[in-house]
């Protein structure tokens, strides 16, 4: 079959400040593709996503130890996509869990030689995006940045961004790109979410501030908390459940006092999202204040099942219902919102 | 058949301060090859057009959504003419009319991607010069001026340029180049003619100034206006009369007062190219004057007959006869020579 | 007297991106002092001003020929300003009315002599702004560029500008003191109000939005017209008046239909000025309108006498009441907001 | 009368990678020289520190509103020093109190005449260092590295530094400095002491290895904590004492069981200092574990009386017997080595 794309309903971001424009969600094989979910279950995943127009796969080297791209690329090709029309990413650092000392890490020779076999494995000329899955303080930055330059002159990638990495670790990747006249990192992938906003409201504001850094999160439910998940206690057939020896410290923080209260702010996060037009439960709310951030260009979705990516994308319709006030609101609800580095009187 | 390219009357000139030679005629395939004009009549055009020497093709994605390039290059192929003898341009920035928000504007990804289309298309591994056929603001210059190098990096062109930018972009894409060591737009692709002169000869002007910027032009006759086609009204069988209702507001600016002292100076100029030998109709001196700029490197012509390019290439026995005094005696008539920028006492 | 400043009601902005602070009012030397206004007139001004908190001071080589600089400097020193708490701007080009033809332009030789007179005049080390006060199109910018960085260098100016320059112009400096590792100009001194808007607006809206480049404006009050001073006839006494002759082409259009329907127009801007609380006549208004434009530094006033001064700093009380349907309401009142360049979906 | 320095039993220490030569112990006028003490007190502590070897005086703008340079300076002025023998620093950014919205911040303007007023104060042509005493984030790093590198051009500082600054702040503008071929800070001056590890240890990690940044460092002993002073209770005739309800918190804090635990640490570690010679109480031991960190290059004592001084200087005996284990045996008593960040089996 020729897959006829069309955006419909869905919204799209320029990624950072760069030309690039991602699906505000998107869909990564993190977890789920090549691991628990292959064949025809991915296929269906996949066309779902398209179906509500998100243009971004995001993918990973490591992601099921390569068995992730192999997935996504024979999907594309089965469905025949415009590769014009896609924007795909991965990421190298981690390898495919071989054990050799030179198939990982951010040396030249990884970086080339990663990207290659990934571009291999999802039957691709290029990727749109590739991240440095990691920081790697064993690699020199300027042998890091021009390795990813060597990706763009040799057309294998249009964009490069960074993923978990620290803010002076992109502060000095784009310093020394500046310097050498070479392309710097343009984007982050961090863990995003309304349980995890330190890091990427407060360390990473200047890069939002100064460069229009992207960001494409992961991890926008928290794990699935955010989802409402435990919110009548841990369910039956869940990983908690079948093996609470391994789980038992996530299972105590659940039962304690804290646990409670946190899971009744996420009922009344849920009573919020009902009250916009979210549907039951507080995902959707969830991913609609996330996707929302003036930082965040794309939000990763990760699902196992299209009823699941479904019920992720009711948060198109609250996308334009988040005002000041209702982030406001959330504020209050969860007492996290992160407190900005001083400024001395100079903001 | 092989087509043997002998260049005879035709002029050429360099494209600005390149090393590149065009022919002061080019043939353009906007609104006319790949739409209202397939197949064989494309070949005549064409045929007609070589055969008065003219080495430069000017094309764009856009043209006809894409059939313009298709109609060319089938013709290029059919007719086996050396491609070392031609001078073939496209232009990226529209797309070929899709939805899809990566498939146009000039991020990276569209000018690669759009420029490997434009080429399959034209059946080409490279030409000769890609156009921005628009400024795009939502993308940073420095994306652009890299994404035009990786072309010319790649051998998929040789030079670029720009179409319908301001001095302050084209300016800014230079200064961009210059720092980063990379090569600058070289050419405009601009709207001129004795109707259109203000924006060409007063705000390009310092581009002409500096950097020997050069331009191929598009609309030398107005939209035909210089033709002389209403000189006794609007003909039958025209746009206008076929269509009263969509163009009464062209219509009525050609009965008022003012259009008819416009065409009584169209008249004029036909007095003026016929006392040069021009011919009939001021179309041939409208076009040398056009070529004669010293700051035009080529006229792009666009005819749907090669009878209308025949009468065209009249104007090739005009070049020689634009002297500062004719120019003047065309000034005078039009009373539009735009006036420059003050110099404050310092040209 | 020490004279101790207290910045008060004043509101701040930052000059451009700089970290240089500057009043949103300030009192520029232009057309009055030294002119038709020396000595202890001058020191009225000034203290009027410094009393309302303006820190910013305005003058020129050329301002009454040298002797705008040397009356501002007198009455400096006279008051014992302290000089950290001032920012004072001299302009560079026009010379102070010698024939010499080295005494004006931008070639380095004028650039370091005329600041250096200035200084003089000013009896001060170092200013904080020099402006380019027009472009000079017979020195290569790349001179220019240089000379005012040599002014940097030696401490004579902390930042430079420009002023009615086009955008290209400003574009070419930027891009060559980028490339050169230098400092490029932050600031342009632009006409701009009600009944100046396009070049402002639309020329220079890439220099702010990519460069967060300054402005420091001059004629907010359109010449005096936006104070409501034709508002009934041309006033006795005037210049209008008294030189009949020599005007009556702003006469006959003052008096014209057009000429009518604009001091209506005035009248209404009065209207909603009074309304505002900026009381009578329209000028608050339109000085507080000039002055919250986010792409606007500073308001340069250039009064003559200590009680219009006051009159004016009546904006400073409509400031924060400047809100967007005010702004769209005189955009309709006037009738006269810019159209943006198309941006061909890419905005 | 000429003082006669005299290095004596004192360690030296490159101030990070540059040439310059710091001693281990530093003495700095924060909260004392100017405001508490003045006059001939000042000399006796200025002399104390010379007489032990000092060579590194601190001082900023800010300190007792510019009072502290007065001192330090007329202190220098009188005793003769050879000014080749002493480093002297100060910092801007807070300026000295005024309202002046330029007269604070690291604009151009007040990085000049900040120090140029500074070097008023302390009677110098020059100081050693100048340190930004906060980052300012309303003013763009550019202008802030080349504000500083003016300092250098003129001779007014031989180095600068960074205070308090994040390490994304202080990697931009190394970044900038590389690229314009500027010369960037190379030293910061924190605060650390074995209670506060975590910003000095963790986050400026990748400074020390990449860039041998320096640092001076504040509070070595917690403001005093670590000097044993609550070892018995809060004392008599302290600020806790006579102002309770001020200090309210703390004395509770001081009170808590987790309080008597901090103490009884301490009181562990008086204990090690005992053992290894540093007298009674635990300063010695304190201040030499900071002295002898391999990235700090002075540790900045603030004593208000000269005995204190010479008790301080203590850990002069102490600085070549702080081995592995000795930190080891720290790191294990306060239980708060701070984890480095995951290097993802990279380092």
């Amino acid at each position: 079959m020729v897959y006829k794309y069309e955006p419909k309903d869905m919204q799209f971001k320029h990624l950072g400040r760069t030309g690039l424009k991602v699906s505000v969600f998107s869909y990564g094989g993190w977890l789920t593709v090549g691991g628990t979910v292959k064949g025809d279950p991915v296929k269906d995943l996949i066309k779902t996503a398209l179906d509500h127009g998100v243009n971004f796969f995001d993918n990973a080297e490591i992601y099921a130890n390569g068995q992730s791209e192999i997935e996504m690329g024979r999907v594309f090709k089965e469905l025949e996509v415009d590769r014009d029309q896609l924007v795909v990413s991965t990421k190298v650092f981690f390898g495919t869990g071989k054990t050799d000392p030179n198939q990982k890490g951010l040396s030249r020779k990884h970086i080339i030689e990663g990207v290659r076999a990934s571009l291999k494995r999802l039957q691709l000329d290029y990727v749109d995006i590739v991240f440095a899955h990691r920081p790697d303080v064993a690699t020199p930055m300027e042998e890091i940045v021009r390795g990813f330059n060597f990706l763009l002159d040799h057309g294998l990638t249009y964009y490069w961004g960074t993923s978990e990495w620290t803010a002076q670790q992109i502060q000095e990747a784009i310093g020394i790109a500046d310097r050498l006249g070479l392309v710097g990192p343009v984007v982050e992938q961090p863990q995003y979410s309304i349980f995890h906003r330190e890091k990427f409201e407060v360390e990473y504001k200047p890069l939002w501030d100064h460069y229009g850094y992207g960001s494409t999160i992961w991890s926008p439910l928290a794990g699935g908390e955010l989802s409402g998940k435990y919110l009548n206690g841990i369910p039956e057939n869940s990983r908690y459940k079948t093996n609470p020896d391994f789980y038992q410290d996530k299972i105590k923080e659940l039962e304690s006092p804290e646990g409670k209260k946190r899971q009744d702010r996420i009922r009344k996060l849920g009573d919020i999202s009902k009250r916009l037009g979210g549907g039951d439960g507080p995902a959707a709310l969830a991913l609609a204040w996330a996707a929302t951030s003036p930082h965040v260009s794309s939000v990763i979705l990760g699902a196992t099942k299209p009823e699941q990516l479904e019920e992720n994308f009711q948060a198109l319709k609250l996308l334009d219902k988040i005002t000041p006030e209702i982030r406001k609101e959330i504020d209050e609800l969860f007492e996290n919102a992160p407190q900005q580095l001083p400024t001395y009187g100079r903001a």
